[in-house]
């Protein structure tokens, strides 16, 4: 049987379908009686009326989803606050999405496309790593942001903004060294991330490499796997392990801000000084890294900027004014007090 | 002209509802030719199957929306993890919506459950101020988190869940008095809040009474309007202002830990320390207060309890196990390196 509509009940009322609507609506040209007997059998008939479900349609139609891996990654606050103004401008509704870090965001992502029509998608966040096969089972227009691709993709297969986080995290390394520190430790993602985690670890290698360093893997530290990867709490505890562990070092080079406070914090509580025993740099140019006590040396990455393209491509692709497009935005390195020279 | 319905197409075929079902549904049980035919008046009318808004219906129906004031704000980065997790575990799906700091959170909530078909709405944080005549206009059930409520409200007409703003407040000046602080100057919401700013500002203004200490307006600072509330950045453009004006004070009480790490650094850049020169005390017990250097004395708001408690509640109400409820959570005091006592 398939749903009762309203054609239904205007017969079973033995009136228009206009009536049934002023009903419906309250509309105050209609006759009491009448509307008291047709309200009756939509209660029987249990008939929803219809334009509900359209006007939903309707609003669904024009709806964004921003999928997001870390929704309290702070990297990612006024990211999502632009792209919402962005969309909103354009008279669009947006779905926020969270993505478990387990969780297949295209899965999510063509679940979503069914159940609310959406008209395009976003990426957020550095852990994306799919096969290209995955990728065009995607039927709407998408753009993945601050997102290091690591895998060879047909460019045109995809469109995305981010920063180069090999280059930018190679300045910072670059930097590093070039203020006197030969024994600079990481903490960086898991050796299988695919994804930005790779991409500034190869940045240190390479870095270290032109500056004829040898990699130490003893100061190669990983995020721990328990706690929630790029946070405070992260970088606090792979420190501290790395303190009680004794190795020499003279700089911790942390994969984002969030990671080097963490970091500084394990400093502190063993009593040494940042940055006059460790420099400690950070990734991302967070508004703490401006705030914290020692500031802290980062690499800014243009949210404002990052996000209002992506909303742009996007629509660009929705209204097929372009088939894709890819945009790299450069990074600023900034010095501040965390990090020091030291003597050769 | 009402919508063309699946009836009005097997009708211009001459066919029954299931035929042209099946032609729409690829089943193999069909004729091709008449699915051909039923296809073409399909298409010559425009008819769009009614299973994709029946599916949106189904999906649709099974939403929660929280309501934000503020999505920037890190307070609420783990409440709103929270609530996602439970309301996936309910088998729910769950809409974040920002409001605009000039939005009407009601007309907003009204909108989306026009469009959304939503089962319910939690409004997440502390700005919310309306009459109880609005609140009515909401035919979903809603809880307000985390919101101070100053109105008299009727207290069956909405549920809340939350910590109680004046008491907590007053705890936290209370203890700064006890330390010895009598120019304690506080960063606070303007006076026309009516929510968490009023009943955390009441909060103050009491304990200093209790102490016998006279309310000096010129400790009283009004964050600014143009930088986005309970910030660092509007903590620190503060801090700078009421340190410049060389009015006399030995602790800053900021209305969130935020606010108080913008206090911290407005203090360390004239070449101040905290706690020596001044204390500074902070509101929500976010990890920056841990993790900050000095760690910051903070009022800690069980921010796990009141989100899964938030979602539990909107459950109950749904399943109309209730009719409304309202839960207050105590916070705790956590005294850290900011604050000390001075000499009296």
């Amino acid at each position: 049987m398939d749903r009762i509509t309203i054609i239904d009940i205007a017969r079973m009322c033995g009136v228009g379908v206009t009536t049934v609507s002023r009903a419906i609506n309250n509309h105050p040209d209609i006759n009491v009686e009448t509307k008291t007997m047709i309200m009756q059998v939509i209660k029987e008939n249990h008939y929803v009326p219809n334009n509900s479900a359209r006007n939903l349609k309707r609003a669904a139609s024009k709806t964004i989803a921003v999928l997001i891996k870390g929704i309290t990654n702070p990297f990612f606050n006024h990211i999502i606050k632009v792209f919402e103004e962005e969309i909103k401008r354009k008279k669009y509704s947006f779905i926020l999405q969270r993505v478990d870090e387990n969780q297949d965001e295209i899965d999510v992502a063509i679940e979503l496309v069914k159940e609310k029509r959406l008209k395009g998608i976003v990426f957020l966040g550095g852990y994306f790593s799919h096969s290209q096969e995955k990728l065009t089972q995607l039927t709407v227009p998408f753009v993945l942001s601050t997102i290091g691709m690591t895998e060879e993709f047909e460019p045109n297969a995809y469109s995305s903004v981010s920063v180069d986080d090999f280059k930018e995290s190679y300045k910072m390394v670059d930097y590093l060294c070039s203020q006197g520190h030969r024994k600079i430790a990481i903490i960086t993602a898991p050796m299988e991330d695919a994804s930005i985690g790779k991409l500034r670890y190869e940045g240190y290698k390479k870095a270290l490499s032109d500056h004829g360093i040898e990699l130490d893997l003893q100061l190669v530290r990983i995020m721990k796997e328990h706690i929630e990867s790029y946070t405070m709490e992260n970088g606090y505890a792979v420190t501290k392990e790395l303190l009680e562990s004794n190795e020499e070092f003279t700089a911790i080079y942390a994969l984002s801000d969030s990671l080097a406070v963490g970091a500084c914090k394990a400093i502190f509580e063993v009593g040494k000084r940042v940055p006059e025993d460790y420099s400690v740099a950070g990734f991302d140019g967070l508004d703490i890294s401006f705030f914290y006590n020692p500031s802290i040396t980062t690499i800014r990455q243009p949210v404002v900027e990052i996000a209002t393209e992506t909303i742009k491509i996007l629509f660009d692709l929705i209204d097929k004014k372009i088939t894709h497009s890819h945009k790299i935005f450069p990074a600023e390195l900034i010095v501040r007090e965390s990090t020091r020279s030291i003597e050769p």
